[in-house]
């Protein structure tokens, strides 16, 4: 049980965990630290939160749990305030897509001030945006990753997993750096190549292509109508891992390619067809 | 109404157009030329063709309509034997994915012999294969490309168009080389992308990533599923308009890489929704 949470930015993610907290009755009191008022009331009319502040001081003054889900670069960019305004016996978790530059700015800073830190992501629904689309069953069978760094506290990932399996999600741990290299390949390289691709065939033929988009285009696009302003996040938050994936998509895309010729059929076939078997596991 | 059809190839795309066209009543009798007999079996004992035959030249003849349902590749190397083994009355059409070389073949062929020829590419399933999954109601509300050269006469254009309209398709017309442009961009792109990215992912985090596999790599994948006997036929047949439509790919995917910086941030989000815009168009 929550005395106090502190949500520090309440939009899609960090308004579900308020609604959801407040659904279920996981914490007496819950508080919204956000950077404009009128983005704060809607959930203080409706009794999702019980405090509204645009101060983070005075917004993590007394919480026993704090919640950071703004972008991951103002994440980055508030941790060392975060820092300063946590109670000592504060436990402090996160929602970002990307885990390893913000769990070192986090084990650093923990050298001058212990606060408890563990990073986590849950997987859910980052093509959303913005509180209206809040939902308090976002987490239900939804698969949270806890990332402890070796330095963490035991007691400390059991907490933040207790938190999010009352929330009803299935909670995987795994270290930041295997986290990032891990979702940069199933959800960052797939957003990237989809835009590329929308950006692609628009190039080309343009309007005439799209009447003649069928069903496997739409799909394999279908991330490409993301939040832009989210994806320029999540994309920037985890370019190194991206970039290192990128990489092995094109060696992937250039293996296929020198395939396409008459002469390689059996090659080809047989390429595609391992992959086949590799992506049936999938279904 | 056609007296004598002609179905060569009875798998998915055939097996179904004899399906519908016998199910609709289109067709007095339905012939079957296939190079394995007992694949051709099935759909005599059914009572959707009435004729089986592996002889093309016993297939073809009385027939006043001939559809070419083979894979792309043994398309193009029957050709010339269809060509003397059709009636001079029929009229010849194919289901091929791509249409370039195809047309161009025929359009040489015709030169020493006047057949009625234009292709089509009926977009519906393409992954499947095998006439156990062909379906009477395929064509139904499904898209048909017809490809006229400019030396098709109008009335075999129009034949071919009321023969899939029967079968409750859409047509529309399109010279053969913006339809190979065209797919190319919005069907076999995707496909070739989506092996890429299956094979990626599963080289770099292999097994371990496939649990943490959300909608969106699920959604950009699903085609990378497909029948690999089928696409490497598909990836072959359009391998020029791929090439190309895999430079602009290419392109738009490293204009995206060098957008990975944070001080091109803002330059990133306005190309995402620039991007976000063009794919909402689809929705």
């Amino acid at each position: 049980m929550i005395r106090r949470l502190a949500v520090v930015g309440l939009g899609f993610l960090g308004g579900s965990v308020a609604k959801a907290v407040r659904a279920k009755g996981l914490a007496q009191e819950i508080v919204a630290v956000g950077h404009r008022p009128e983005s704060l009331t809607p959930a203080l009319a409706e009794g999702v939160v019980d405090r509204v502040t645009t101060d983070l001081n005075e917004g993590l003054n007394g919480a026993d749990f704090v919640l950071l889900a703004t972008p991951v670069a103002t994440m980055e960019r508030l941790l060392p305030e975060v820092w300063r305004a946590a109670d000592t016996q504060a436990v402090v978790t996160d929602v970002g897509s990307a885990k390893g530059r913000l769990v070192r700015s986090a084990l650093a800073l923990s050298r001058s001030k212990r606060v408890a830190f563990v990073g986590s992501h849950p997987m859910a629904g980052s093509e959303r945006s913005g509180y209206p689309a809040a939902r308090a069953d976002l987490f239900e069978s939804a698969t949270v990753i806890v990332t402890p760094a070796p330095e963490t506290p035991e007691w400390v990932s059991k907490r933040v997993t207790e938190f999010w399996e009352a929330q009803g999600a299935r909670v995987a741990t795994m270290s930041p750096d295997l986290h990032d290299r891990l979702v940069a390949a199933v959800s960052h390289l797939p957003h990237l190549v989809a835009y590329a691709l929308v950006d692609a065939v628009a190039g080309r033929v343009e309007e005439e292509a799209f009447g003649y988009a069928t069903g496997g285009f739409k799909d394999t696009t279908r991330i490409a109508a993301s939040d832009a302003r989210i994806w320029r996040e999540i994309f920037l938050s985890n370019r190194e891992a991206l970039r290192e994936t990128l990489g092995d998509f094109r060696s992937a895309l250039e293996r296929l390619e020198r395939l396409l010729e008459p002469e390689a059929g059996e090659e080809l076939e047989h390429e595609l067809e391992r992959i086949r078997r590799v992506r049936e596991r999938l279904r």
